[in-house]
């Protein structure tokens, strides 16, 4: 099945908003086995509007739009989509009387306007919106289906979770459904890793194998297509092993889950806590970790301690140390991590102490970073990185490497040191 | 001049990445006055490719490309235009020196797949590329311009800045310049903002007014065109006269400016100095102000106390407190600001405790929080929020609140209070 999305709005064309739709429904089209071929962006105008429909219709499958289904002038999807099909537009009785409960509610009659969001395809499966006044519509005519959805993502996204999802699945030709498992790995560059599994990525097929590096972590994507979901994971088995085989230690986790996530579950199940000091990272650290809904059980609380003073009064830093190697230095890091450790009371302390720029620090250069790893009745280890890019590339990075060093600490006692 | 954006990249079609470029380069080809009537992504396949080149170049006067300049056979961008635009690829010895340059500065020689990447079209313009190894390319051909740039954001912003807006407009037929001016509001919400405005809104023509709102802030853009851009700057300046004085109190800045830039500043030019205390907002805070350059010299530190221990232990919240009203509640915010000003010795200190979610805490509902905001020699304030939305919404507006909050203090003593 071959497939297209069209969106529309002229603020996409002028650049106020990113459309983020269409990697959405291309993720989940391909979770579902439908090739996706083209997406396309047009303004509110009923002309290039139709071109694009026109064009859509002669070359897919299935053609999915999302916005222009609003109450004004300028909402013209629905129009031009009936236009193009030659299927007339009628009242949807149903559709209606959402539109009045609605307006009602707010004390107020349905703007005249208003009701051409109640008209539907002659023949169409229409969606409900809870959350706005204009339904999703689907219609299939001569061996094409357009299927319109909403744009405000606070309605498309429940729509799609709902209604389309299921509807699509409904009129997949065949169920060749297609599976994909994402391997997240810290601690490897990209090109390190490929090198490494040469012989998988040269003879890939089914599955494929997708590398994508991204703020110091590399993803393996393995997406195979097959009968069955069993069938489908059966395929990716013995490659995600092999895969394994070779470089799993740096792997630190699946699918959707992040180092933050990965190191909260760690810590609750082993019973320990954490506390932070960060500098340079200036509270990126911490919110990483309390990003993580559940995290209150292990995280003990942090210290964003971005002056020499505040270092010294909080975190018993000595004023030998600042004087001497000074604030980016191994011996901070380490004073850093046992201050955090002795005074914020739990098992485990991290420290970030280095150079985010833009500018060059204590003579010391852009991207020079020093990481604590304290632990109750253990020595303190530090660790020192040179990293690049912006500012704000250098604290994800060095937060990141933060949290694997601990993770590595939980899971086999050492950190690995080769991104470092 | 008629332009269209192509994404090129299959990665785009399977959902892996969205296509910000487009967003982008559209806004970019607005203030240009370069109008962008379609945004298409297609994948790493010829046939397709070749469709969408030739549809391209047959309705527009301008088509920019990006992606699909790398070394390997599935980057066919420029093969693809050549064929289409009938140009022939000739080798560009300044771009295979510096490949040469960048391969032996690695102790390597250039593999010989790479070397496609210094053919440039005959009698092109070439962008060269100082972080990778694609240069960019562009190229005219009876009446129609192709532009190439490379995928990677960290390679195509730079070119764009370097050399592609002044290509842009030295190809421009016409002189009409569109310049926009934001206006960015926080404390009023966009319906009554949009309420309060509504005759300029509705009379809106030269210059337009597109309001849009953006966790817990409110942006107008005014944006105007004309034959010059002081001209334009003439006609916007009214209008924006005449929003001031309307709502004018809950402009917190222009353009590009955040509340925690505008906050920076603020406090750097009294030369005074904040502290934090965060509980439900984890880090977001601290890391929000620490993301501005130069924030050293205005930011003392801050404590993230997620337990009642360290609120305790760190900031000296009574015990009393934490088993009366609980650690949710004014009385803590306050001691929490109170604790964060004494402890790390700053003129202003601000507070958040709050329940982000996504579960109650302490009986109280998600979205409730508190903030405190501590002055030297002053008694201390505190707020109450009832936010909605996810944890990380609730973490966002709670932390931009506390900014606007000691900013409308560093302005004109008071914080106004609609949005709380």
């Amino acid at each position: 099945m071959r497939a297209e999305l069209v969106a529309v709005g002229t603020e996409l064309l002028l650049g106020q908003i990113v459309d983020r739709h269409s990697a959405f429904l291309s993720k989940e089209l391909s979770q579902l086995g439908i090739d996706v071929f083209f997406h396309t962006s047009v303004g509110d105008n009923w002309g290039r509007l139709k071109e694009i429909v026109e064009t859509a219709v002669s070359r897919s499958d299935l053609v999915i739009f999302t916005g222009g289904l609003g109450p004004t002038e300028d909402d013209l999807t629905k129009e031009t989509v009936a236009e193009v099909l030659d299927v007339p537009l009628v009242e949807h009785p149903p559709s209606a009387e959402v539109l009045e409960r609605l307006f009602s509610e707010r004390g107020l009659s349905v703007p005249p306007s208003n009701y051409k969001q109640a008209l539907m395809f002659d023949g169409g499966t229409v969606f409900p919106n809870p959350n706005g006044t204009a339904p999703g519509v689907a219609i299939s005519r001569d061996g094409v289906t357009c299927v319109l959805l909403p744009g405000p993502p606070t309605e498309l996204y429940p729509m799609f979770e709902a209604h389309v999802r299921s509807y699509l699945e409904s009129i997949r030709p065949d169920h060749e459904v297609v599976v994909s498992k994402v391997l997240r790995f810290f601690g490897i560059g990209e090109s390190h890793l490929v090198e490494r599994i040469d012989d998988l990525i040269r003879n890939q097929d089914n599955p494929t194998i997708a590398p994508l590096a991204k703020e110091g972590e590399v993803t393996l994507r393995l997406t195979a297509k097959a009968n069955t979901r069993q069938q489908a994971e059966a395929i990716i088995a013995p490659v995600k092993e092999s895969i394994l085989q070779s470089v799993g230690r740096y792997v630190y986790g699946e699918d959707e889950e992040s180092l933050e996530r990965v190191l909260v579950t760690a810590l609750a199940q082993q019973n320990r806590t954490v506390s932070l000091a960060e500098s340079c990272t200036g509270g990126l650290l911490n919110h990483m970790i309390t990003s993580v809904p559940g995290s209150s059980a292990v995280f003990q609380g942090g210290i964003v301690c971005y002056t020499d003073e505040v270092k010294k009064s909080m975190l018993d830093v000595s004023p030998d140390i600042l004087a001497g190697p000074g604030a980016v230095s191994m011996e901070t890091a380490q004073a850093l991590a046992d201050g955090a450790l002795r005074r914020l009371g739990s098992d485990f302390a991290l420290s970030v102490t280095g150079v985010a720029g833009p500018e060059p620090a204590e003579g010391k250069p852009v991207g020079l970073v020093y990481l604590g790893l304290a632990e109750r009745n253990q020595p303190t280890r530090t660790y020192r990185l040179n990293l690049s890019g912006s500012r704000e590339k250098i604290q994800i990075r060095a937060a990141k490497q933060a949290l694997y060093i601990l993770l590595e600490r939980l899971k086999k006692g050492e950190a690995t040191n080769e991104a470092i």
